[in-house]
Formats: structure tokens, C-alpha cells, sequence
């Protein structure tokens, strides 16, 4: 039929079984006639443990070295998969990133994919195997191994699926697909069928977990379709492909991130550029800040507020603090317990009320806003963390519900 | 200085505080301005744990994907060593069996090393840095990972101080050097200073437990200077060299060996040829034959006795009992309670007492001998298991006390 590339992520792979469940998932599309190449994930808690090893040797340890390390990962489930695909009496090869051709730039611990010499996998689809690759690695041009960073393994497949050509890539998951909110507490939330690349985008980032941004913007260039399914059923999932809508949805998907914190600079003195000097400082140090807002300012002072992740929280404050002799603000706030809750939809552009209808579905539950953002495709507050589940809920039925 | 190359193995990296052990180690010979390479095996018991998750999966997994698996464990090794060796504050980068160049032949699991291709490892001690090469493993001409079987450490630190002509190969194990009998048994037992290839060989084969008989062969044949030494002492090892004795000793040390079974086939027909048969089958079994007796036979029957490897001995059975139409014995005995004891020396083959006072020391201390078997440099016996230790004392005690 074709050429079908899969990954599989660490749960779906963290022990025998599902390494078994996973193999029979491979030789079913093998069966049905195509060439299958699969990366995979390194298995369950592998790579913190991992980490955890050489943090009891050295907590600064070069990223080359760590890099070195976490590949063996990946070459174990390769290695256990292509054996549990043996036992189904099933041709097939595990590959390494470098022997798989996938070649990077020399950053390592978050090395970007710059091609991938297919000449071996597609030596060995000739030869009728399954090809097994080892997601999230690559080789540089020292011939050092080198990691890609979070979300890689989605990222290899991608890379995979559009070197290779491949008629789909299918990422395989611990959910069914993508869902327009969270089911775990959106009682009513409900499967996509279909999703556009930067209605993925735009979910992915803010924190529906399914897809790392990464791979969904490479799928976007090389123009890959990506279907989203569960290891652990056969239901249909959702594919994430250039959707054409002759009537696009107004919205798609509601999400939460909890990893945010605010902070807010009190009584900035209120002259021009001052949000710039702070913004770039932070910019310097690799701190993205998401939601801003600025007060207006009264000539004298002003409020700054911003967002950061949870993980940056600490050392914004720190150099906040550093540089409040530059800063010179009255007060520096800060809360961890705060949620950004977003709506995602190509179709909000050309439509003005949805914000104030995700407003008023938001004061109907009686639940205050921090903070507001919005772009084209999407509209994001910021509540107190206590309420961020019923605010999906609410909004979630206020646009979604049939 | 110099260059010298240096092996651990896995009980001397098992943990966190054993690896900076070793890392300390190395750097000390670095900083006596030597070059330094070092093999490292596999920590603890991760190879053994790698072998249980394949066998979780799949019972006869390929030896090329074993082989796939089993790298990783040394991979893990080569990394955790050289962010130890950074936190000292020294040059240092590891590289896998294929970076550092081994190019071994195609068979998996057991594969042997052809050549090293010296350039990257070069080109990293010029710019000073201490090079941590994976033990065990090489790339094959199909540019796949190949392992090298039992002992294959031993011998990959042996290739690379052959290939880059180094000065010494330091084998750093659990114990301090070559002794004369096994001291934890053998009060008497004292290290050896130095010992020849040959001898080294003899003893390595009979349970010495040292060194493995392809590095040795390996160091004989390229005449690289061994130091088996231990990594967690300075005392001076023994040094395994081209000995140049004026007078040399008549025996160099005692071995005592459990792992061997003994079969009996009695009564099998007179004819010439029979014992032929027999050994031949084992042999295309792949199963290593030992000591051999045969009985003079009465021009009916004779009794051929011979022994094999414990682990062999089912297998051994079975063909047994499967050939008895040919083999024709009257009964099929065998015993697992039996122990070799050898005494190892060049300087015996010209002295015929030795095997005389050999055979009066076991007389004295009342012990049976079953088997007899005398090669130039050795004599080995076969006694009840429950005798082979007093047997060690009583033959070390007469030959090598004083």
C-alpha cells in the first residue's frame, strides 16, 4: 500500500507487554502491505533514571557527555522491540540515529535535525523489514551522538515521515487523540476527527500535552499528515493535517496550563522603554515571558505583570532583584497559583464576539480574570489556579457543547 | 611519559563512588604526564539485567539485536566515567566501540576484532584529553554494532594498547595480581611478580579468573606488557610479559576448576574409531571436550571417560543418549561432583619428576585422583569436589612453599 512511519512514546513501551502490544501494532500494518518505520521512545522512567545516575557523579555534567548517556535509552527499546517483532516471526531491523542517517547540528542536549541520509532504512525497507528507529538522537558532523531535547521523539518521526515521504505519520499515545478539553474533568469534552496545523500549534503550546510544538511545526514545512491515536485501543484518532473548512469552527479546543507563575513589578517608574529593558534582560537569560499586561501609567509609575513557567519563577525573581537598582520597582509580587486557560480556533479571527462570549461564560461561574491575551487563533486568561478546571468546563459548554 | 592503556571492569565501576574511585585513578596516571586510554566494561550486573529484559521478551532473540542491547551497557559506563573524570577538573571525552574505531568481524555476540582505526582516538590525545573507549563492542562492516563475547573488555583494552602501541595495558580487577593458588582457600598463596604469556594462558583457562585467554593470546602475539592489578589498592600487580628466566621455576601456580562435569560411557564396543565418533559429535555440538580416558580395551569393550564444561553437560547427555544405536555403551555414567586441579609452569617440561611429586602430595593428603591429563607446561588432575581445595594446599605447600 504505502509507507507508514509510527511512534511510540515511553508508556506505551515502559515493560514487556506493551512492548509486545506495541510489536503486534507494527506487523497488523505490516500486513496489510506496507513499509512501516517506527521510532520509539526510550521506556517509561529510563531516561530519569538516567539522569539520576550521573547527577550522583556530577550535577554539571558537559551536555555531550549527558548526551552519550541518554541515547542508551532509546538502543534498549529499539533493541527490545525488534526482538519482541522477531518472536511474531516478523523481518525486521533496530537502527541507531546514526546508523539511521539522522544528522543534527552540534548542539548537543537540544540539537535541531538538519537531514537524514535515508540510504540505510531505505536499504532496508528493500529488504522487506520493519525498520525500528531510535527516536530523539541523532549524530553531529564530529560523529558525536547528540539528543534533540524534549519532544524529540515526535520530532524524529516527523522527520522521518518527511524525508521517507511517508503517506502518514501516526503518533501513538496514552491518549485517544485530540481532544477539544480535557476529559479527565471536562465531562463533556469530545474527540476531534481533524485539526489544522496551527490550530495544533496553538493547543499544543498551551499544554494539551499530546504533540510537542517542534514536531507539529516541522510536520507544518514538510507538509506530514499526523494522525494522533492511543496504543491502547483501536479507536480512530485525530489527524492534524492542512484542513480545508468551508465554514470553520469558531473554536476547537479548550486547554489549561498550570505550569505558570505571575509576577508583577509594583510602581515602575513610568518612562519610555522601561518594559523593554525589563523583557530583554529576562530574553538574555532564556526566560520566556508569555502573558504581559501594563498598566497605564499615571506620568509617575506604573504596574508591570508578566508570565513565566513555573521552572523560570525563580531566577526571574533573582534577576529581577539583581537589576532592581535599574528596575527601581516599589514592590516585586509574585503567585505560583495561577492557570492560563486558552480557547484555540482558526475561525475566531473574523469573529469578534468570542471573547466576550468566553467572558461571560467565565462570570457566569463567577470566576475573576487576571490577565487576558489574544492572537489570532486564540484567547487565553489567566485565573487563579483553584478555578482553572471549572473555567474549561464552563467555556468548554459555552462554545462546544453539539 | 608514556601511554598506557587501562581497563576496569564492571565490579570496579558498580556504583557512583566506585566510578570517581576510578576516575581519581586515571587522572593520577594523567598527571604524571602519561597519555591515558581507558576500557571500561558494563557497571555491576547491567549486562546480566539487559539479558533478562530480552529474555522477558523474546527467548531466542537475534544475536544482532542482542548485540544492539548489550552495548548500552557500556555505553552507560563510558559517560558516567567521563563526567566523573570532569568533575576532577580534567580533559576527558568517551566514545563508543565505533568512535573509537573497533572494526570487528560480522559475528554478533562473539565477533573479533580486525582492526582499530586509531585516527579519532589520536587526534583526542593530541589535544590532551583523557579517551574513555567502550569495552566489549566494535562496528561491523555493515556498520552495525557487534559485541565480543565473554571477556571481550580484557581484550578490546588489549587491541588498543596493540593498535597505539602503548607502553603498558593496566587490567585493573578485584583482586591484586597473579597469585599462586587461590588465597581465599590457599593460606600460603602468594602474588607473583611476573609471569609468562604462556603460563598466563594455562592459567587463565583453568580458573584463574584473572584474565581471559583471548586477551592474553591477543597481548602475546602483539607483545603488549599486561599489569593485572587491583583498583582498589596500590599494591603492585603481576606484570604478564615475555619472561626472560635464567633459571626458570618449575611451577608457577595451582588451579583449581569447578565448572567441569565428568561422563563415563562404559562398555562401548572395542573398535577402532569408536572414541573418534564420540568426540567428533560432541565437537560439531559445539561442545569442548577436556580430559580424556580411555580404558585399554579387552578386544570387546572399553570404557571411554571424559569431562566437559558443567554447562554442557545436558546437552552432552542428550546427544549421548540420541547416538547410543552408534555408540552402543553399556551404561552412560556421569558426575558434577568433580574439580580439575592443575599445576602451571614452562620450566616443567623438562623436569619428569614434577608430576611424581605432584601425585605424592595428593597421596599424602589421602585424595583419590580419577582423570590425569599433562601438557608441556601443565598437569591437571580430576578429584572429588568436596577434595579439590585440600587438594590446591597440598600441592601449592610442596611446591611452592619457602
Amino acid at each position: 500500500m504505502g509507507l507508514v512511519v509510527q511512534k511510540y512514546g515511553g508508556t506505551s513501551v515502559r515493560d514487556a507487554e506493551r512492548v509486545m502490544n506495541v510489536a503486534r501494532r507494527i506487523t497488523d500494518t505490516y500486513k496489510q502491505g506496507n513499509n512501516v518505520v517506527v521510532a520509539v521512545s526510550a521506556q517509561g522512567d529510563t531516561t530519569d533514571d538516567l539522569i539520576e545516575k550521573a547527577k550522583e557523579i556530577n550535577e554539571n555534567a558537559s551536555k555531550r557527555e549527558m548526551d552519550m548517556l541518554l541515547a542508551t535509552g532509546e538502543q534498549i527499546s529499539i533493541s527490545l522491540l525488534a526482538m519482541a517483532i522477531e518472536k511474531l516471526g516478523f523481518p525486521v531491523i533496530s537502527l541507531t540515529g546514526w546508523q539511521a542517517g539522522v544528522v543534527t547540528d552540534t548542539r548537543y542536549s537540544a540539537a535541531r535535525i538538519k537531514r537524514i541520509d535515508t540510504e540505510r532504512i531505505r536499504s532496508e525497507l528493500d529488504k522487506k523489514r520493519i525498520v525500528i528507529v531510535a527516536g530523539f538522537q541523532g549524530i553531529n558532523k564530529y560523529d558525536d551522538i547528540t539528543t534533540l531535547g524534549r519532544g524529540g521523539s515526535d520530532t524524529s518521526a516527523v522527520a522521518l515521515a518527511a524525508a521517507l515521504h511517508a503517506d502518514v505519520c501516526e503518533i501513538y499515545t496514552d491518549v485517544d487523540g485530540v481532544y477539544t478539553a480535557d476529559p479527565r474533568f471536562c465531562k463533556n469534552a469530545y474527540k476531534l476527527d481533524d485539526i489544522s496545523y496551527d490550530e495544533m500549534l496553538e493547543l499544543a503550546s498551551l499544554g494539551a500535552n499530546v504533540l510537542h510544538n517542534r514536531s507539529v511545526e516541522m510536520a507544518k514545512k514538510y507538509n506530514v499528515k499526523l494522525s494522533v491515536r492511543s496504543s491502547l485501543n483501536n479507536n480512530e484518532g485525530t489527524y492534524v493535517k492542512e484542513v480545508e473548512q468551508v465554514e470553520k469552527m469558531l473554536v476547537r479546543g479548550v486547554t489549561r496550563d498550570n505550569d505558570c507563575a505571575r509576577i508583577a513589578l509594583c510602581g515602575v517608574e513610568d518612562t519610555p522603554g522601561k518594559a523593554f529593558q525589563v523583557f530583554q534582560m529576562l530574553a538574555k537569560s532564556g526566560i520566556s515571558v508569555d502573558l504581559i499586561i501594563q498598566s497605564i501609567g499615571n506620568g509617575v509609575q506604573k504596574d508591570i505583570s508578566f508570565t513565566v513557567a513555573e521552572g523560570d519563577l525563580e531566577a526571574s525573581l533573582k534577576l529581577l532583584e539583581e537589576n532592581q537598582p535599574v528596575i527601581k520597582a516599589n514592590e516585586i509580587k509574585w503567585s505560583k497559583d495561577v492557570s492560563k486557560v486558552s480557547i484555540v480556533g482558526a475561525g475566531m479571527v473574523n469573529n469578534s464576539g468570542v471573547a466576550a462570549t468566553m467572558f461571560e461564560a467565565l462570570s457566569d461561574a463567577h470566576i475573576n480574570i487576571k490577565m487576558i491575551a489574544t492572537s489570532e487563533i486564540k484567547i487565553s486568561v489567566l485565573v487563579d489556579q483553584k478555578d482553572a478546571e471549572r473555567a474549561v468546563v464552563a467555556i468548554h459548554d459555552k462554545f462546544l457543547l453539539n
